[in-house]
């Protein structure tokens, strides 16, 4: 191979292509919803995940307020409706409404469930920190739920479900090309 | 869809298929290799990247130590070397030699770069944290490179690199299936 030195500042987009989840929150009964790929699992018990966010975003200040929001995991048959929710919009508008998803009620927090998502986790803030240009949200996955046909053997069934992964602008991969070690 | 519901302590199964990282570190001259999938850029400027790991990984010891590592990006060429760094071995044993790969001289820190992997980030710890049962360590790229073969327009050229992706135990998917919005 033959390397050459890249900016240290377009280094992230080499730990690609990254899982795509779409965060819905609530404020004062006006719902949002946003997609965001700068996102993982921190720890297994208790179960927490982090996903980082520009410190204007609607979405981060209605969890900064609320201190509630859902993760949903979209897969490719609704790439278009995701790509919809990331559109730059006014703070009053319902971006599920924008892109024709569907809400439906949580079991816990206060932000609907999307209900075209293969998977839902209901989070509650654990912590909120500053990390340079973001803010790191750590969430305590208080009820998840997953379509009945989306797991085998207790993971995603990659083949069927079809999960998006974000690679830069309008370039997603589809992960559904499994391989065994 | 059918949902139903799964214990939260299994959640982070959902956010899968995760880029997959293998992280080198160096102490008292003894050089240990890992691979990680709870890692996600948090960061543009300053380029700060994040990973989660068991607190008692010799990788994250290494870590603490000398706060210094290199994050290696590999492919899927090299899947099986990858598999056998992540093997559960003694501390002082080398797991780029025992897994057959090449281990090439950094530029600013201590730990090699793995010459088989397509790109590196050099980093500097920028903070560790506890949360939850992993502690999250939040690096600096100090220093990154890339196979000059291995970008297209500033992004992985999925389907020439075939970056690989955990989904969980033995199972992988390779992220060449490209797809724009």
């Amino acid at each position: 191979m033959d390397f050459i030195e890249t900016e240290t500042e377009k280094a992230y987009r080499l730990i690609a292509p990254r899982p795509t989840i779409i965060i819905t929150t609530q404020y004062k009964g006006r719902i949002n919803a946003a997609p965001f790929s700068f996102t993982m699992p921190v720890s297994v018990e208790p179960p927490l995940v982090a996903f980082a966010s520009a410190p204007t975003h609607h979405t981060f200040k209605n969890i900064e307020k609320t201190g509630e929001f859902v993760i949903n995991i979209p897969n490719e048959d609704i790439l278009k409706e995701l790509w919809i929710t990331g559109e730059k919009l006014p703070e009053e508008v319902n971006e599920l409404e924008k892109a024709n998803l569907t809400g439906i009620s949580s079991s816990i927090v206060s932000p609907p469930k999307i209900g075209e998502c293969i998977a839902h986790m209901e989070c509650k803030v654990h912590s909120i920190t500053d990390v340079g240009d973001h803010k790191l949200v750590i969430g305590r996955v208080v009820k998840a739920d997953v379509d009945k046909t989306a797991l085998k053997d207790g993971l995603l069934d990659v083949e069927n479900v079809k999960p998006v992964l974000h690679l830069g602008g309008v370039n997603f991969v589809v992960g559904d090309h499994l391989r065994q070690v």
